[in-house]
């Protein structure tokens, strides 16, 4: 059972993934890129991965066999287990629980060759749906707290499988990150009775100069304060704190945005390595504790998706600091992505 | 001049660069070792770095000339500029300074292939005298609030040039990890009337299951939620919150002990990449803003050097969340470090 662990220092939980135990040698190589051999993500593989939780399927075929469009099966190495009970307890200053959650993998294509951004707008969007059935699911488990959507893409960005897929996390806990932003939109909900992302997202259409996409839907732009070249946010203009809450005519648009923003990005930047990730609201709507906080989210906060690329390494100075050093200007890295010609 | 932005969301500043401007092309290499060519570190290329600052000199030699044992200098490139003011002003929502501060590399022998866990004794010491000399005159400036020295060892860490050295950068802000750091501690010593870090270290001495190297004057441990495999935390056992109050045996007692902690490190794991950074008590103690807060730093704050083997990639769940999946156990990590011989 993986342990999560609390540091008091820092305020922030880790994962120990005590069954992994990697010793020293296990670090030694450095795979530059998955090896030959049989992709488990592939047709007439389905026997290599955790039975299937989701398929979209073709005529109606069996699960767990071919003709599918997209499938969604347990992670093999799951960071953290979906059986048990939290457990917490001390152990004189520190904090421990069970390493309790979801660790789930979204196969988006059978094609182990296509890039996300190739793919047809009906099938994008069926990554969308897909993304939202499990949502939904997984938000009826009180003992989830939040479920974090993402997609790793390259090896240098973390990807251990080249087939196309994103994976979902399930925490019992808020995760520091999301919590900064909760509070954040909390805060700015609780002076002015509006939403940050919206007054952000109306500065940034006004002003237009990190603007990379936008349409009637949606709208990406190069975050004024960046952390990284070429790093992107894509909002809804609608607000909505709740990703899930996307309808068939929005995920439709969504996929048709995306698409275009991640075929600039992998045409200006070479098919760099990247990640995504959407931060919607937690789940824990479903089991209230402080009622007056928990009854404005869906006024304070908007649901987004980051797109990060990975062009700089972080060393000391962001390990030590939390501040990041950006050589590129967003407005200059948004103007490349804009301008390019598709 | 280089720009500090705030970011609304995340409630954090980022350095944006805009002098480098780094273009898309730009990021299409990676080099995976530095090149030929001249170092400008090494003995007799003074002149290929801005003038030096300080150096520990043979014989009273002329400064930006050969026989120097520690030599800093000003960072070429460097990420903050030092001229200037910091005007700080409001963008709409956002808010920006002028990237002012201090950017240094402390070179730490003239020997371009010496390992830094090689020095002998008296050279480390050198270096660490360095590091408070430089410490000591950089907290007298009221536009600093904070001061980093960290070190990166390899390219995967960031180093961009092979030649051992350290870098050193002051901020005008505190930075938010140093921020959390500051809060925990401060809370812990104003429910309990103790150093929350002298209490983490007293617990680790007696388990013992995470300790790597221990002596009279400092210790070294995993750390019970430790974000990354082989993670390492050094104290010293004497409660102190300022790396710059080290006296010289003090000093010449933490090159022993480091020079076992990073010579351990090295062998366990094949010399592998790593960051390790210095989190001493803020500057602006000198010009206080909160008389009551800052009073109370010398008794809550414990300075330390935290050490970061780089062995696994940061990829989109911990960019989505700020939680870490390890997947080596502290006490693991500790038990091959403690019982290797060296």
């Amino acid at each position: 059972m993986p342990e999560l662990r609390h540091d008091p220092v820092q305020k922030r939980w880790v994962i120990i993934s005590t069954e992994r135990g990697k010793r020293p040698s296990d670090f030694a190589v450095e795979t530059s890129a998955p090896s030959g051999g049989k992709c488990p993500f592939c047709y007439g593989n389905e026997g290599m991965t955790p039975p299937e939780i989701l398929a979209f399927r073709n005529n109606g075929s069996a699960p767990n066999t071919p003709d599918w469009k997209v499938r969604v099966v347990s992670n093999k190495f799951p960071a953290l287990r979906i059986e048990g009970e939290l457990d917490r307890s001390g152990l004189g200053h520190y904090d421990r629980m069970n390493g309790i959650g979801a660790h789930e993998v979204v196969i988006e294509t059978p094609d182990h060759q296509k890039d996300i951004s190739d793919l047809t707008l009906e099938d994008l969007s069926s990554v969308f749906h897909a993304y939202k059935e499990r949502l939904i699911d997984l938000q009826k488990d009180p003992r989830f707290r939040y479920i974090l959507i993402f997609r790793n893409h390259g090896v240098v960005a973390g990807a251990s499988l080249e087939h196309p897929h994103s994976q979902l996390i399930a925490t019992p806990i808020t995760p520091r990150t999301v919590a900064i932003e909760l509070q954040s939109s909390k805060e700015h909900y609780s002076a002015k009775e509006r939403c940050l992302f919206c007054d952000l997202m109306e500065q940034e259409i006004q002003s237009h100069t990190r603007t990379v996409v936008i349409d009637d839907y949606f709208i990406t732009y190069c975050p004024y304060a960046s952390r990284f070249p070429f790093e992107m946010v894509l909002y809804p203009r609608k607000h909505s704190h709740d990703f899930a809450a996307l309808n068939d005519e929005e995920m439709f648009r969504l996929a048709r945005h995306l698409k275009e923003v991640l075929q600039r990005m992998r045409k200006c930047l070479n098919n760099p390595p990247y990640n995504f990730l959407i931060h919607t609201a937690p789940s824990y709507q479903y089991k209230p504790r402080r009622v007056g906080y928990w009854m404005t989210i869906e006024l304070d906060f908007h649901w987004h998706i980051e797109i990060l690329p990975r062009l700089t390494k972080t060393a000391g100075f962001e390990w030590g600091t939390g501040f990041y050093i950006n050589p590129t200007p967003p407005e200059e890295a948004a103007k490349f992505m804009r301008e390019l010609s598709l």
